[in-house]
């Protein structure tokens, strides 16, 4: 159930509300709005003796009414205006396109500075760049690891964007979390519910991929694993799904934006690089992406994609992806947006 | 192999080279193009004796060389320029971006007029409607068949606008290539071959669909039996594939469209009704197909969804197929098109 | 709804059942098992007046009940016994295993003759070869048609197994039926409504392959258009769908052999050849059919399989399939089965 | 590469070759068949200086020969009679049928007792529950945790049957392998590469999972990833693949049982309970997954299925899993196996 406050509830209104809805065995997550304040609560409905129906009668209530998706605290009719997620100083959820951009793997000082320097004078937000990669093969470069996190730390500083790296163990949260603003969450861990559940219990800011075969609902699921141990700062990122289809990569699966975007409150970027796996159709994706609504893009960019240690073919030269950023701006401004 | 010509080769060098290859127990295709005729000789390749490079010193022959694809008279190779597809005076391919929209059935003379005025009044190109209807069940409304035909070609011809319909049985080609401007098969017909030959043998063009688990370079051999049999006016159209994902009724799979761009020559449109399976997401996604590089879509409109006799939950109202169309204008214009 | 007639119903009461059930604008499907006679009601259920309820008071009816089921006249309900299908004096769908086994594509006299010997030597029951062929491309072989349909026949004549071959196009039907026991419709057919239509206007057995995207009810749906239509001699085969995965040519569903026994009363064959692409799994995935209660299986074998003109990957050379047919005989009595 | 040691090679001569292999930077697993040793040597190959081509005259050495696929440890080629996994003295992967059964969850002292009781009574080999539960949703049942591992460990000491149970998290695995025999790693964490490295560190068995969208090479990539950092005491399950099915609630995937049968010496189980999501398909795909080859099943069983906290309807009473082992002894006969 959720309780919606009136919208001139007092904060002494909310606090009385959420300690009758924990009297009854419930917890409860406030959700503050621009307009007015959510009081979600989470447990098992356990008949009459602990209906929650009769605080429609409370001071501050407007309405208590029924979460009717699975996913409660990520379901849009929690907060109806949208998240807007701070990363570092930067908002994705907004009106404006939030680019995130540079390599696949940091690979030396060398390229990932490029990299900073490319993406940074092409105008993306964030910059991105693995140190712990997940590989398919144990014998393929799996990342430098903490070597690589300070590298990108130092990268993303000297040009003034912050940072997003992946997290594949939940024994390096502490270390991650400290060197970077956001901390992503791989396809291939999209239900790894441990890993999810520790990250629920930071505060940073969560880029939580869509695993190759987790269907819409699912994926909320996994976000609401994040939402429900109190971190309400998560991004969510389409990447392809597995099909049958062998010509790309994955299939990027764009439909899931305008559907995400109808039921959860949470921010939708898409990166057409995983997507598709091939660098031509990274750009024509990215403006369908915007197009079909995505508050944001994932792009792997390269100084030199040839020489990269991994997924190479799917890696922008700076020159393409200054490119891809000129092509955008028109397709925003078409749907309302800018960049 | 592919030939091509100088872009000054007259008409009688041509001829000659049409007449060697065939002598050489090949079947010769003239594609001509803005720029140069390319001709494309199809059969085995039966070594030395039976070479083709040897007509690289032919008057008016500029290059012989390998089309490297297993679709051929499909490949960009072959046209690099583009085809353009005329329907009814209508073009397909160009600078334009072409809209086909109209009743996922024919179910009345009233129905199809207030379709036909709805998507005129909204600035459609072309008008669809089907007659014979592919239903998974045998006791599910098939469609008004001859009698659908019929009110079709009226109620297009009243507002002036060609005419596309699907066509199910080799048996009907006659009559339905008689009543309307463009032949559609459908994506459970999609390998069909014995359809797909027989349309072939006509010179109306076909609107083929993307299959539900065709992969594109079959897709690409579907139209190539089309092509191979003389019927050159081929436009693909991409419209779901079958996932695992429920939460949608297909995965429009944009990713083909770039794709196809890339591989062949032939106009690609989408249909983001079929492709989606709801009304709320065939606007983002025919933002997003244009934005990908699509050459038309194929809107389901209905004057009043809810009494539809089939697929009510992803058609149109007027109302929002004219919003569909207001928000287009800008997308086409951001990637360099019009509509 | 169905309507079970009492043991020990006369003629004339189901004659006049069926009679009653005409005049309330149902079609009348009579359905004669071994103990008791079904009459399946199909058409619209359009309120009190036409309501079939009453004839529970007719003389010979012992109940009257709705079919569950999208499908109505393949509902086991309506046969909980199961049916068999005789092919050309051949029973499928009773105690003993069927074996259909034979080349991919009728390739020549010697060839087809050659396999004809093999199989009927290992012991199978009925013949198979194509003569029409689907290929992906319009450039490979396409079978050697009509001639081939003939060499077919003469093969399976020489060593008394009747035959199966596939049927692309409606307009073919008479010709192969005249010179076939049983007509097979491939996967890529499985939804082209307008054949299945035509076949169920003849009487000769019909083998339906799943299609490569279609779902368990779909697959029973098609197999309503050809029941519907009057031809009650269909019996299902499963081929393998299409998945991610890329080491087998196709996923061979299992699953779908004991939920169609659940579902239906037609008789379930399994293809592992097809169904694999890998002729070292067509063993192990055959017994597993059995195992898991296939009524019969369908067998590539090819005297030279390396010369093969289509999918010499798969099929099975004389040795290899002799020695499956004495693998599976323990297999089929462990299960209660026979061969 | 791997280096094929002669059958008399002494361990000086084998110790002698992991000492010149490791020299030459290369990592060195000593795989001991019961013919003879390999020694497989991982790393990059780096050339010349690095060949160890010439190691073939070294003292012992037989052969030296290149993996050809991607999986090198796991590779049937070095150990191509199969390897044999003993757990807590049960061995899975030899002439018999291994069959571990038990409930979903651990759900209270006396439901995993009453599920001891029985399936010990019936004749299973091992026993599953589980107490950590990767489920969807945060808000469903998660398992009893720590104390489900303690009431799972003694109600397995009961009845005399080693226990196997889900580890989700590396935090966990000292508690989890102190108190059971195997330790499963589910579907969603077939890729938490972190989570496989950690596994790689003990010696207890793992009994690893297919995930949902991973593909069988992928999945031998992931068993490397175990067997690389030292453990190798693998078994695989096969327990369903994500398709557009939707009747069954996986699409169990038996042609995977004879491939990895080829492609690699870990014995390999079947999970037909959640392969399928089905009790009435349970029986027959487990007699067919034995016909294809399975070294062992999993087999959800519980007192009371209808009482389940966790996947109900896919759970076997006592006695129909009774029935199982029945029909299973004579197909494991017919297949050269026994029970």
């Amino acid at each position: 159930m959720i309780i919606v406050m009136k919208s001139h509830a007092s904060p002494a209104d909310i606090a009385n509300v959420v300690r009758m809805v924990e009297a009854l065995d419930y917890r409860a997550h406030v959700i503050t709005g621009v307009e007015r304040t959510v009081v979600a609560c989470v447990g098992e409905e356990r008949g009459e003796a602990h209906s929650l129906t009769h605080l429609e009668s409370v001071a501050g209530v407007e309405r208590v009414m029924p979460v009717l998706r699975t996913f409660k605290l990520a379901s849009r009719e929690v907060r109806p205006e949208g998240s807007i997620i701070e990363v570092g100083g930067v908002a994705i959820g907004g009106p404006r396109i939030t680019v995130i951009a540079g390599p696949c793997a940091v690979e030396s000082r060398l390229q990932v500075e490029g990299a900073a320097d490319a993406v940074k004078a092409a105008g993306a937000h964030l910059m991105r760049g693995g140190a712990y990669k997940p590989r398919t093969s144990p014998y393929s470069f799996q990342g430098m690891e903490g070597e690589g996190i300070t590298l990108l730390e130092h990268a993303g500083r000297r040009v003034g964007l912050p940072v997003v790296t992946e997290i594949m163990d939940a024994h390096d949260i502490e270390l991650v979390a400290e060197h970077s603003d956001m901390l992503q969450v791989g396809a291939r861990n999209a239900q790894n519910f441990a890993l999810l559940r520790a990250l629920g219990r930071i505060r940073k800011p969560i880029l939580l991929k869509r695993g190759m075969s987790t269907r819409i609902e699912e994926f909320l699921m996994a976000a609401e694993y994040i939402l429900s141990e109190g971190n309400p700062n998560v991004v969510l990122c389409e990447r392809g799904i597995r099909t049958f289809e062998t010509a790309t990569r994955n299939t990027l699966d764009l439909n899931a934006v305008p559907l995400l975007k109808e039921w959860t409150h949470l921010p939708v970027v898409v990166d057409p690089s995983h997507g598709t796996g091939l660098w031509s159709l990274v750009t024509p994706m990215a403006l369908a992406a915007v197009a079909a609504g995505a508050d944001g893009l994932l792009i792997e960019v390269h100084p030199d994609p040839r020489a990269a240690l991994s997924d190479g073919p799917q890696q922008l030269t700076p020159a393409s992806f200054k490119a891809l950023m000129a092509a955008l701006k028109p397709v925003a401004e078409a749907v309302g947006r800018r960049i």
